[in-house]
Formats: C-alpha cells, sequence, structure tokens
C-alpha cells in the first residue's frame, strides 16, 4: 500500500506545478531562485538507496525532464541539484536554476536569507510557463 | 576521444579512493565530515544532464553503491547527495554523511568553516576501510 502524503512543510512551502508519473513537482515559493522540488509520491521514503530501482529510473527520468524544463525557460549559468534532508526527512530532490547575479551566488541557496514569496501574479505567471513547457 | 583530466582543485582537496567504472572516487581532505566526491571520467562534462544515458545509468550506480559504503561504514544520520558545481564547474558528486553533532548540522557543509585536513595516519586509515568495504 502506498499512503504517500506530502509533508507539511514542503506543502506549506511549494506550490503545485504537476504531478508526474512518479513526483509530485513543486515550485518553492521564492522569487529569489527558479527552485524546482521534486518530491516521490512513496511513503516513508528518506534515502534515494530507499527507493525501488524502478523508481529510482523514474526518479532519473523526472529529474532530466526537469533539468532540461529550466534550462529552455531560464537558461541558468549553472543547475544544482541536491537531495538533503536534513531538516525535512521526506525523500526530496531540489533542482535550482542559478546565475551569477542571484543572492546566494556561488554559495548553495540553503539558509541565506528569508524566502521572499511570489505574488498571485507572478505565480500564475512562471507555473504557466513551466507547464506550457512540459506539456509542450 | 575522452580527454579526462581531473580538475586541479578536484585533485588538490582529494585524496583518491579508487577508481570506479565511470567515476573517479576520492575523499575529501576535511575530516569534520566523511564527504565523498564521485567525478565521471568523461571530458568536459557540467551538467547531469551532459552525460550519455548509459553514463547516467552508471553514475546512479556508483552513487547507490557509495551511499551503501558510507552508510555502512559510518551509520550517518541523514546522506546528504548533491551536484552543485558554481566554484568547479567540471561535474563532480558530493556524497556526505552528516550527523546530528556534525558543526553544519543541520545546514548544507559547504562554505562552513575551514577544512580540518587529516593527517597521513588518519587519511590512511579511513581509506583503507572505505576501501576494504567497497572490495568485499
Amino acid at each position: 500500500m502506498n499512503s504517500f502524503t506530502l509533508d507539511p512543510a514542503l506543502s506549506r512551502d511549494t506550490i503545485e506545478i504537476m504531478k508526474l508519473e512518479l513526483c509530485y513537482l513543486g515550485l518553492m515559493n521564492d522569487k529569489r531562485y527558479p527552485w524546482l522540488i521534486l518530491v516521490p509520491m512513496r511513503a516513508e521514503m528518506v534515502e534515494l538507496i530507499d527507493l525501488q530501482p524502478e523508481d529510482q529510473q523514474q526518479l532519473l527520468t523526472e529529474i532530466n525532464q526537469v533539468s532540461h524544463l529550466l534550462q529552455s525557460v531560464f537558461s541558468p549559468h549553472k543547475l544544482n541539484i541536491a537531495t538533503l534532508g536534513n531538516m525535512v526527512r521526506q525523500l526530496h530532490i531540489h533542482i535550482i536554476a542559478r546565475d551569477q547575479t542571484d543572492p546566494a551566488w556561488p554559495g548553495p541557496i540553503w539558509g541565506i536569507g528569508s524566502a521572499q514569496p511570489y505574488n498571485k501574479d507572478e505565480a500564475d505567471s512562471i507555473i504557466a510557463r513551466l507547464t506550457t513547457r512540459l506539456m509542450s
């Protein structure tokens, strides 16, 4: 039985873009960076190696899909991909489009300053751009 | 032609453990954390999506192998896995065994304080432990 529920902190901090085959795809509600989160919709996963091999394969496919998405929409200088989970243990993967002008560059983005939430128009606009590209 | 050479910063900051099928496996010379680095031995790779699909598959295999290695040797509270590349562009993957008592917990480890290099005996000892487990 797969009784997946999204961790409350991930639910609070992200805006749902769509559900992929394996993962919930969310936009981190922080307009300082184009910052997406993939959460495999499997119960009680903490580490990457907790996933079944076929789910790991699908996760890799979705990481590639989201990486290409961010490259095509934002043309970043660098992608950052990470699974940390020190604070939120539910397995989740950060994929962030980094630029040399962003406020944390060249350091990592976690723990730097405070999130700047999108207003509704901004969120609608970026999610529309991402969804359109994902469906194309 | 594959004219791979390890980036000078990665060469300076790591101690070679061994070469796996795809990746150079190095120990970050910082005894504050059990911190390993995988570097696919392919020329001019920057992003994960630059790798050919078969190399991505092998990288996933080696990430799993190194994750199990760190779990079995150090029993960490959490593994952190990341490819950032903001400072060193050559594609490399960090796999770090994190504990709630380590100096950066619960934050990420990058950019926190200064590396504490192993002395020769310490480095020999940890590399022997890792290598023995890898070969078993």
